[in-house]
């Protein structure tokens, strides 16, 4: 294979370099900048001492998300969503990363409280919503680890690990790791999200030009999985913690 | 397999009977009462003769869905929308619709007219969405015949037959076509459209309790083709269009 | 009078042809849906365990309704109210309604509970708003009869039947139930609430073109009673009930 | 009939004192401050040299009107409703004064311009709908005079005079002009708007409390009709206009 | 100076005329319609027994203002902001009046208990913000002296009065109360707000054409203070409080 | 004067450490990332070929600015505006910075264009607006300037430099740029903005606890001219435009 089919040289396999930079705020210990490619993602845990009020009682926690673009955050600048409705889009991602952190989250042991995560995009090159859940993962395990340290609760309640990446099929060609250039162009366009131990939480797969065959699902989705080992790793290396379903 | 799994006895590859009513109104050509067990879903196609407008002035066409449930639909009453803004779970679901009939489209020979297609839930008892796509894409289909019928298109801009239904796994069992009350219990909910020659559309798998493994999304995948082949091939008789894809 | 005015051949005391289908779903004893010709309504009561803030504790029920139109219930799309403010006419019509069951309800009988009826309107052709209200009667009426049959209250609390028509002036002749093509004509236009004894409830009478001398008002109300009479006496066949204004 | 029946002494035909400052601003030929007893509305007509966007282009004018309360209006402050969606109340009743408006103007020979006219209740105290018609003709009347004068129409185009007052019945007796304390007790409420030629333009009467028969709708119109004569000699002893309905 | 450089003929340290109406409704303490030249404001104080969540339980008071002008309080009829967001515009003017107002009251004095001024416009020349702060001071002290009256509280819980006033310059000279046409075409605009003691509450310099000197600050304030004195004055002339600040 | 009054130890005359990061982003010239102690504001200038609709075909153009807070800037999680109306503050902090910039920019050079400057505070110790001012500028200096080096504008179209600080009178002494701690329990607050020629372009001064006398102001107001003084100093070091009014 050696035609290069990606306008920044990589390897349909490759990944862009990854970068974390946490705390980003002095005063939390949930706070992560996550930095994929030209994507920057600033993901902020904070804790809240109560639960919706559909959860009160109940004994158990919750985990949400809330996802924006600051305006200047791409080339075409967004318009800001402060006194208009959140749009479609933003909601349905809010939703995804939301219900992918309570996948390895252990509600119950976390007790009464809730973790709101929030990212925001300050930089935008594709790929935003698989970089925040990787980076909110980050910023709610720090978050989690605080309450250890504070003596809130025994143990931090994860159950493993979890982080995301997009995949497509570009020129007929599956890659890893789409930049907005790639990503508006996609044939199919992939967006995964897996456990540290290879087990799948989300898989959102959508034919922008034209439907795919099964044989294309099955490679793009070996795609991703190779991408998020290598995610995962460097959680591990950052975090430390050994989690059971690792 | 002689344990009886699924609470109304159906086998676990045993879709929910299926009725077509059309059209549902006299005074349009692309009206659908598609009723899938208990859910009941009202999809009526409107054609309007304008274009969003960032494609005006293109040549090309737009076909987009709009979703409602009727207060009334469920046990638990649900809040009307009116007055409010459009749910996240609406908004989600009006974007997967219009996607998924998008996709076997031919925008550009539609020519610069809109089709809008609402699905209206009447009776919901889970796999509300993937009905309102099988019967938006009738709904749509009428509606396109109805153009060619009256000399302003040639042909039916279709390139194929689209259809969707739920699958997920139930006390660890892979099942097909999900109620309500399979639905809010299921280990993992998964809605699959795919085209009649058996291509993917969208795959929206999650993990509402635990993930899932590799052999699990195979599982489910499988059976939802065996579900959407027959569901395709009642819009076949229904509607005899000889497509491509087909 | 020889001379055919209406557009449909019925003589001006002529109501169109009414059908009741009871109940129209499975799960709830108050589902109805009404057709008065070519005009479709769906009224659903829900039965809620509370009342509005300002009755709490006054140990006094409460009866309210909501109006809503589908998207494609006329040939002209009706823009969806979700994410929009409610318009000025679906909030006077649901006031009306309301008010309109409020007064042949013994509210004091319901007890701290209220019951919500969803008027929705599947097919538009003039006249919706009162055949959502002889529809709702009948829905309220079985809600009602389930809570007795609940053993929750003694007995229906109702004091006498309720149901609408409209009249208006058409080419100068007072006609009963008028369609879209002779409202949207007529000069007078009046919608009329009565009880089963042959009392007013409402009586809403406009002057859309010019105004109308009390001649007209007196024979307006005659035709609209005469009509309410009829629509009482299916009411009456239906449900069974003696209610004490009969 | 010697026994007093009403709070402030007045016999049941008896209208509450009325007053009509005019203009009430200097810049502008059509501002009306109203006093019906306590209830004080201020009318402000203001001239659009344009038309709402289905009326472009057809040559003929429209009149609309917008109505709001003070919050301090009454003893009991009212929510403001700025930054609130507009409530139905307030709704039902500005659609009732443009249409009442509009059955007495000539929109034709307005021309393609149109007239807002701003009611805004200073004090309520019951009837601020009607005071709000009757004080709003007189500020139409003048904006349109200011017209006339400014060369820009020929003549006033008005048809006939208009006037409204409310009627109701208490403990069994019929009332004219209600203010809040029996208003809110009435068995009955109707408002009622006429012409100065004696033609109805509305009646929107109200069962509060139980239905009411023909003899007292009967009662009821006559005795609006009486306020309603008094109302519109006022206007003509201002107006001066010798319209054609009178 | 002998040149006339005011257009209405006034001395650059020349207010408008000053006239305050109280009370202005019957059924309350604190209603003050307040004229200064052509601009009218009504400042109407109620009480509420309850306070913010956020003070609940800590035994003091809150002090708030809403600001809002009727459409037709100018020449160019003002959009009505029913329905609609409340304007950046209308919050900060809201904002300096409740500030303002707090400034001089012993808010823990006051007990668990909030005094909302609303300041409706009813005719606007400019300087509505600082005519609202002096005729909601006095509207304020009128429903603090009731609260005394009725025994609620033992005195006043004012510190100082408050009175507000518009300085500028125009063609390069320094003026007091600036009405419409000059407020819109000054070089320098800036709203202040002093204590009858001469201290500063809020001072709001702007410079609309071109950047001011120390110089012209210093002028324009002591021009500001000449013009609060004389409100002050009327103030004391008006409520015969004998306040600590004075 | 060797007592510390200052928590973190700064002269009463002292500004916090300034950082300036310029471009922040790759694909943009004005963006930039102002850092004043722990308060950090991304500012990115937006180019827009088109003007608000009240200046069309005027021939000149307009600065604007928007001004937001990341949910997670503050210790205290804000909740993020989209989907609400944007607040009262949000609302006066934007019109300020849009003002303030234009003060200094001369609209008809730049021509029918618009520049947008996206405030959004990524971390907040107060003096948030304050810091957007002083960094909005600079981004507004390199958005022209990149007009100028693309041949559509011939000069860049500012009049003076411009930056903006916080004062305020802390236990009796005034102090320059004030963190949150200073600013919550400050008696006096004060935003100054001013032109690098020493002229006043805002004065906003507020008694938040007691009303400030005369000399106060003055002190503040020089305190504040020597820590605009050096900003300003650095913005020239950076900029090196030579403008008019330095």
């Amino acid at each position: 294979m050696s035609e290069v089919i990606r306008f920044d040289g990589r390897r349909p396999d490759e990944a862009r370099p990854l970068s974390i930079e946490r705390p980003y705020y002095d005063y939390t210990s949930g706070s992560v900048l996550i930095k994929t490619g030209d994507t920057h993602v600033l993901c902020v845990a904070t804790v809240e001492k109560r639960v919706p009020g559909w959860l009160e009682g109940k004994g158990t926690g919750w985990v949400t998300a809330e996802y924006g673009m600051l305006p200047g955050s791409s080339p075409q600048r967004i318009r800001r969503e402060a006194g208009r409705k959140v749009g479609g889009r933003t909601s349905e991602i809010q939703r995804l990363i939301g219900r992918s952190l309570r996948s390895v989250t252990d509600l119950a042991a976390l007790g009464e409280q809730s973790i709101i995560v929030d990212c925001d995009v300050l930089q935008a090159d594709g790929g935003t919503r698989t970089a925040a859940i990787t980076g909110a993962f980050i910023a709610l395990a720090d978050a989690l680890t605080g309450l250890v340290d504070a003596g809130e609760i025994e143990k931090v309640p994860l159950t493993d690990y979890l982080a995301a990446t997009s995949v497509g099929i570009i020129k007929g060609t599956p890659c890893l790791d789409l930049p907005y250039v790639e990503d508006s162009t996609a044939e199919v366009d992939m967006n995964v999200v897996m456990t540290g131990s290879g087990k799948f939480v989300e898989v959102q797969g959508t034919a922008e030009e034209k439907p795919f065959s099964r044989q294309d699902n099955d490679e793009l989705l070996a795609l991703a999985w190779g991408g998020i080992e290598q995610l995962v790793q460097t959680q591990r290396d950052i975090l430390g913690l050994d989690l059971a379903g690792a």
